[in-house]
C-alpha cells in the first residue's frame, strides 16, 4: 500500500481526501490528535445545535406539546432509520433505545422466550464484559433454564450445535480490534437452527456492514463511538424484518405497547421494532445523536474503511519501525481485513505510555493490564495527525519513556 | 381553608409566598399557565447551563478525559444522593439510571431471584400501564414461575398473603391522583413476609415521602415530572440500605460490576446501589437533571405540599362553582390528604375541553377516555395562575364549550 512518507505529503493527501469536508463538522481543539473516537466520538456542531433546540426551543417553549409538535414520539424510530443504511439494514429494522447492555438483554431474553427446547447461548470468553454479564444475569433469572457457554474464539464455531438457540458475539473485539467473520458464523449458526445476535459497538460507522444481506437475525450497537452521539448516547437494536412479529419482548414497557395512549392493563406488543421501546426515552440525549447522525449525511462507508485502513497502516508501519528494545508489540491482527478501526499495542507499561502521550496531546486509551488502544476515525482524523502521533510516540520513547515512566495512578483513562 | 378571593388577593399571596423565589429559576413563556408539570416539568436556567457545559466544555473540549476530570463515572450516584433527601432516603440508597420501566424490571427481577418459594407479585389493576406490562414480561420470562396478581385498589391489602414475595404499587395514581397509604401497605406486606416496591413517579418532588423511616424496601420514580429533569430524563431507584448486599441484579451490565475496568469475564456485583447501574448512562440527559436538581436547592417539601394543597383547593372550589349542566365532575379524591399534586376532572368531552384550554394558554392534559388532568407545581405556579386558569375555564364553557366542542383529533396531548 502506498502511503505518505513526509509531513508535507500527509498534508497533500489531506487536501485531496474525499472525506476532508467532514472535519469541519466537528469541534476539535487545535493541536489535539484524538485517537480515542473508538471509545467516545468527537462533538459535532450539529449535535450542539440539536441539543440546544431540544432543550430551549422544544422543552423550554413548547413543553408537553412537543410530543406532537416536534415528533418526539417517533424519534427512536427516526434515528433507527438514520442508522439503518450504515449497517446494511432497512429503515424498519432498527430502533434507537436505552443502552447497549439493556438492548442485549432485550433481544437475548426475547430469544430465550422463543427458544423451544434448546437451552444454550454460545458466546466468546473475553468478549466485552457487558455482553457476558448480561447473558449471565439472564441465565440466573431463568433459574438455569438458559445456559451460557463461553469459549475462546477458536472454539466458537465448534460450540454452536443443536442445543444452541442463540450465538452472541461482538463483531470487532473491543481490545484487539479483531474482526469476527460475521457471515461465516451467521451461516454456521443457521445451519444448526440457531440465531445470532451481533454486537456492533466497535464496527457500526467504522466499516461496511450488510446485516440484512448477511441474514443476521439480531444486532445491537453503540452510538457514542464511530457515530459520535455523545457520552453514553442511546444505543440501537436491529431485528431482521421477517423475525419481528414473532419476537415478543420480556422488557415490555408502556412505550412499546401497540396503543400506549389507551392505557390498558394488558400488554400488547407494538408493530415491528416499536415493541422494543420500553420506557420514555431520554430525549435530550436523543437530540445529540440526531445532530451527530445528520452530520454524517449520506456517508459512504467503503470510503471511510479505505481511509481507516490507510491511517492504521501508516501508524502500524511507524510502530514497526521503532527499536525492538522499546518493547512495543502489535496486539491487533496485522492484516487489515481482519481488523476493525483501532490498533492495539501491548507494552509492559502501557498505562504510562498512554498517559505520556496524552501529556503530548495525543489521546489514546488504556485497557488493563498492558494494552494501549488507538482509534482511527477517518471523518475527523487527518494523515498529518497520524504523522504527528508517530512523532510524539518516538519522542516519548526517545525521552526514555521505556525506562522512566511515571508511577501508575488510576485505571480509568 | 382560607384562600384568595380576587385576582388582587392572589397577587398579594404570590408576593408573600415562601416559594416565590423559585419561579425565576424557570423559563416560562409569559402568559402561559402550565398545569402539566405532573407530566413534563418546566425547564430551568440551570438545566440549560448544565447541558451546555456537558456538551461543549466537557464532551467537546475534554472528550474521553471527562470521565475522570468531570466525575462522569459517579454522576449516577451523585444525582441519586441529590434526590435522596426529597424522598426520605439516605444518599447511598438512591441511584439514577435508565428509565422508570427499566428500573422496575431491575428491582422486580432481582426480587424474583431472591423470592424463595413464594411465587406472587401483587399489584393494582389500573396501575400505570408500564408497571403492569413490566411485571407481565417478567412473569413470561420466568416461564410462569412468577405470577402477577392484579386486583382493584380496595382488594390489594387482602390479596397480599404468604404466597406474595413482592407488592408493586404506585404511590399517587397517574389518573386520579389518589394517594396510596404507603405506610399501611408496607406494614401489611411486611407482616406476611413480603417486600414492597413503590413507584413514586407521581409523588417524588410533590410531597414529603419518608422511605427509610417507613421501612420501604424498594422504590423507583420518574425525574421528568416534579423534579423537572427534562423529557424522558433518567429515572431513579432506591433499595433500603440493609437489603442492598443481598440483592443481586439480573440486569447485570458492566457499569454495575465491582471493578468495571478490570474487564473480567465473570460478573461480580458492585457495592450497594452501584450494582444497579447497567450500561453506560446517557450523560447529556444526566446533565439536564443535574441542573434541575441544583435549582431545587434545599427544598422543603412540607412547604411545597402546603402550597400545592392550597392551589388545588382553589381550583377545585372554582370547578365546584361551575353550573351543574356543564357536566364536569371531580375524579380525584375531594380530601387533600388523599390526593397527590394533580386534579383530575371527568367530562364527556374531556379531550376537547383540554384542547380548548390549550388554545387559551392554559395547558393541562387528557387521558382517555374522559379525564382532563391539571397538575399543580408550586415552584413555578402562582395563585394568580390558578385564578387565570379558572377564568379561562369559565370562558371556555360560557362560550358554549359543553355543546360546541371541536372534533376529536389525536390521543396524544
Amino acid at each position: 500500500m502506498r502511503l505518505p512518507l513526509s509531513r508535507a505529503e500527509c498534508e497533500q493527501w489531506d487536501l485531496t481526501d474525499p472525506l476532508a469536508a467532514y472535519r469541519k463538522e466537528f469541534r476539535l481543539r487545535p493541536g489535539l490528535v484524538y485517537l480515542d473516537g473508538n471509545s467516545l466520538g468527537a462533538l459535532t456542531n450539529r449535535a450542539v445545535e440539536h441539543v440546544r433546540a431540544m432543550v430551549e426551543d422544544q422543552w423550554g417553549n413548547d413543553l408537553i406539546g412537543s410530543w406532537n409538535r416536534h415528533g418526539w414520539f417517533d424519534l427512536p424510530n427516526r434515528l433507527g432509520a438514520a442508522i439503518a443504511p450504515l449497517i446494511g439494514a432497512s429503515a424498519d429494522e432498527v430502533l434507537v433505545a436505552d443502552s447497549t447492555s439493556i438492548n442485549l438483554f432485550k433481544l437475548a431474553s426475547a430469544a430465550a422466550m422463543a427458544r423451544g427446547k434448546r437451552r444454550r447461548i454460545v458466546t466468546e470468553s473475553g468478549n466485552f464484559p457487558t455482553d457476558l454479564y448480561v447473558l449471565q444475569g439472564l441465565a440466573q433469572l431463568t433459574g438455569g433454564a438458559v445456559e451460557v457457554v463461553e469459549v475462546p474464539r477458536e472454539k466458537v464455531l465448534k460450540a454452536i450445535d443443536e442445543s444452541t438457540f442463540l450465538v452472541v458475539l461482538t463483531h470487532v473485539h473491543y481490545r484487539t480490534a479483531e474482526l469476527f467473520d460475521l457471515e461465516g458464523v451467521t451461516t454456521r449458526a443457521h445451519a444448526v437452527g440457531a440465531r445470532v445476535l451481533w454486537d456492533l459497538s466497535h464496527s457500526a460507522g467504522a466499516l461496511p456492514i450488510a446485516l440484512t444481506q448477511s441474514r443476521v437475525d439480531y444486532a445491537v450497537g453503540c452510538t457514542y463511538k464511530y457515530l459520535n452521539g455523545g457520552p453514553g448516547s442511546p444505543a440501537f437494536l436491529y431485528v431482521r424484518q421477517d423475525l419481528q412479529q414473532s419476537l415478543r419482548p420480556a422488557l415490555s414497557g408502556w412505550m412499546g405497547h401497540a396503543a400506549p395512549f389507551e392505557f390498558t392493563d394488558d400488554y400488547r406488543p407494538g408493530e415491528g421494532m416499536a415493541r422494543h421501546r420500553c420506557g420514555t426515552p431520554s430525549l435530550v440525549a436523543f437530540a445529540a445523536l440526531e445532530g451527530a447522525l445528520k452530520a454524517l449525511g449520506k456517508l459512504d462507508l467503503t470510503v471511510v474503511r479505505e481511509k481507516s485502513i490507510a491511517l492504521m497502516e501508516m501508524f502500524i508501519r511507524g510502530v514497526e519501525a521503532l527499536p525492538a528494545d522499546y518493547g512495543v508489540s502489535l496486539a491487533s491482527p496485522r492484516e487489515a481485513s481482519r481488523r476493525g478501526s483501532h490498533v492495539a499495542l501491548t507494552h509492559p507499561r502501557a498505562y504510562e505510555l498512554v498517559q505520556a502521550l496524552i501529556g503530548h496531546d495525543v489521546v489514546g486509551d488504556f485497557r488493563a493490564p498492558d494494552v494501549a488502544r488507538f482509534g482511527f476515525t477517518p471523518l475527523y482524523l487527518r494523515y498529518v495527525d497520524v504523522w504527528t502521533a508517530l512523532e510524539r510516540l518516538r519522542e516519548v520513547f526517545s525521552g526514555g519513556l521505556h525506562c522512566q515512566l511515571p508511577p501508575r495512578r488510576s485505571a480509568v483513562t
